[in-house]
């Protein structure tokens, strides 16, 4: 007779270069547990396989597999965009209650839940609701989001990797229209991801430490877009150097608080979809400055480019992984492992822990003090604190010229239960 | 007494990832000829420095700065976009006239100009005008252009390693929207390079060798753009596979031979300057269809992402170099260095040679052959060709976490001829 109760791993939010490097860490430390935990099942596309029991039973998948979640980008197991209603209405208690009879069903007593302050919420309203309903699960979050926005944690995973992108490209870029200005492209012209925080744009100062002479305009959502301030910094770059690039925040912002590029849609939390900052940028350049103008959209690309992901990256996406089973192991609930920083330069770190209300639903802003006084640029405080993150090259094994990545095979467990909905 | 003369190496057109190891294998190659070529030289910004009169000696550079042509993007002497006139009128003599002038202020002897088809056009012009003007210099092309568009090469310097930034950037990308595709984006638009030649677009088709899986659709320039057909591809993909990721060509065009995307300018060459495509597939695939659409657009971001780079594309880039230097040594002129593939697995090549004249204002488009039938994808043949290119992996020095590029400071040598215009 065993007391051990099984776990469930899901994947919510956006996805990035490293996610998975948490899911191998949950799995590894699980494994040290068989006594308090049975089985480790990862739930399909997060939330929403959860509510149709879709899982997968991670003890019973090859080695090989695996080991491919270390370098393979992306949610392996899925992923999702879906908030669950506020709790204490009925709808709401429906919805808490199958989730609560899947994890009946499959003898969960644990639920990790990997992804942003949305789904730290999730978590947090789990571990509440089956308090109140009489089967207490145990629920830690671990976090990650590209966009660094997480309170309580010094950075989030996924984060440095995009940082690490953004900024060779900003380089590499630099490089490009450096050769060519005299005749030709004289302001490039970078949209990122960031809809409301500016780290993602703000890293592509890194390119300084390389290059530091480059001619660079950092826009983030934090500093209001003031068409004649920016075309005058621009001008005066190209006047200077020859040629100017921008990389621009997809969420900057005019002054009555609207988003340069229209929203045209909203996700299932109410976020604005953005995106198209930088073809607007490029013609206004272009028809003010009378400048010839190239732009890029990463888009996608840069949270999920793992070939160019960042060792420290990993490294710690690994560890919150880890600490958050070794926490549920404590007899700690409703809590998020967060990353402490003890020193820039050596950079050092170490792993503390919030509980999960903490963070739920809050959203860090890049801080003023990383700023340059004209708010174009980052500043020396900036490049300390971004520095240590990119370091390291955690190269994913290749195969045939290009990245060896695993796609997860979605051989799902015998439901239990009637379906859902 | 010597009898050497000096040679100028000068980069042309579009920059890549590889060009500057040509420039390295013609600097290694003309130290070992050193009673022929006195001196190498560079000129800045291609044509438009020689015609300034604005030249490096890079026998004068100190050697960790050549070495780093190794592994340094972009055009580590500048480039530009600049064609000379047709022979035969005033004006062109004047600037013909104007350019062996240059050569004779600087003894020199041998021209090595490094660039895609109008590039190997001026080299030609060069050759012809310097024999007619009495003072005839050695001209020889080496082939460069990420468009892999130049004639009598079986490929080109440049393209292989765009080839496996696409295929590594369609490769993650997919893994992405796979995971998201049920509660989020389904349908992922990235445009590419390639104005009439579709071999970059046709390029995704390799993240089938890691992903044989992935519901893509390629669009390519030598196939017109049906928006029927492209819409019913693209929901059939979504409704067979969940999602689907399309790579444009942004030189794609409707029946009416007009860009999808209109042009907006033109550069020196006359070639319209294209961008945009991604957007409005965009646009059309969320209006037609009413699937969530992210788009990406990679312009320079992929023709010099040298931290992707491919290893056969720097052998290649660098031994067309040093080729170019031996057709001059070996008594040769108006020639440039090809590559002859001898096997496609295991893949072997050869370095074999043609007149200037062949390649000259030539444009190679992607072979038919390569398509499916329904000209969305590549079949196996295109995979055969594409697949050798993109193999091994030149990973740059790295410095505090980004690429140690290098930028090459302009301590030009003492002018001898007055001002130029």
């Amino acid at each position: 007779v065993t007391t051990a109760k099984n776990a469930i791993y899901a994947q919510s939010g956006g996805v990035t270069a490293v996610i998975n490097a948490s899911a191998a860490g949950v799995l590894t430390t699980a494994r040290r547990y068989p006594e308090q935990i049975g089985r480790l099942l990862a739930a399909v596309d997060g939330i929403t396989g959860l509510l149709h029991e879709e899982l997968l039973d991670l003890y019973a998948q090859p080695e090989g597999l695996l080991d491919s979640l270390h370098y393979t980008p992306s949610a392996a197991f899925g992923s999702c965009r879906h908030k669950l209603p506020k709790l204490g209405t009925s709808e709401a208690d429906a919805v808490y209650e199958r989730l609560l009879a899947v994890f009946k069903a499959h003898n969960v007593g644990y639920f990790f839940y990997n992804g942003g302050g949305d789904s730290q919420d999730t978590a947090n309203k789990i571990a509440e609701f089956s308090h109140t309903y009489g089967y207490p699960i145990v629920c830690m979050g671990i976090p990650k989001t590209i966009d660094n926005d997480l309170e309580c944690t010094d950075n989030s995973p996924g984060f440095a990797s995009v940082a690490k992108y953004v900024a060779t490209a900003t380089l590499e870029a630099g490089f490009d229209v450096a050769a060519m200005a005299r005749t030709s492209t004289k302001v490039f012209i970078m949209e990122v991801m960031g809809r409301h925080a500016g780290f993602i744009a703000a890293s592509a100062g890194l390119a300084h430490t390389v290059a530091p002479g480059l001619p660079l305009v950092i826009l983030v959502p934090e500093v209001t877009f003031v068409e004649q301030n920016f075309l005058q910094r621009v001008a005066s770059m190209v006047a200077s150097h020859g040629y100017c690039i921008v990389v621009a925040a997809e969420g900057i912002k005019n002054s009555a608080q609207q988003f340069l590029a229209a929203a045209q849609q909203r996700d299932a939390f109410g976020h604005a979809q953005l995106g198209g900052v930088a073809p607007m940028l490029a013609a206004l350049v272009q028809q003010k400055l009378g400048h010839k103008v190239h732009w890029a959209v990463c888009d996608y690309l840069q949270r999920v480019a793992r070939h160019t992901a960042s060792a420290v990256d990993v490294e710690q996406a690994y560890a919150v992984g880890a600490a958050a089973v070794e926490l549920a192991m404590q007899g700690q609930n409703a809590r998020m492992p967060v990353i402490q920083r003890l020193r820039h330069s050596p950079y050092t770190w170490k792993i503390d822990s919030v509980a999960l209300a903490e963070v739920a639903n809050r959203e860090k802003l890049l801080p003023t003090t990383f700023l340059q006084a004209d708010g174009f640029g980052i500043n020396a405080s900036a490049l300390e604190y971004f520095l240590p993150l990119i370091q390291g090259e955690a190269v994913p094994p290749y195969s045939q010229g290009l990245p060896a990545y695993v796609s997860f095979p979605r051989q799902l467990l015998t439901k239990q239960l009637p379906g859902y909905r």
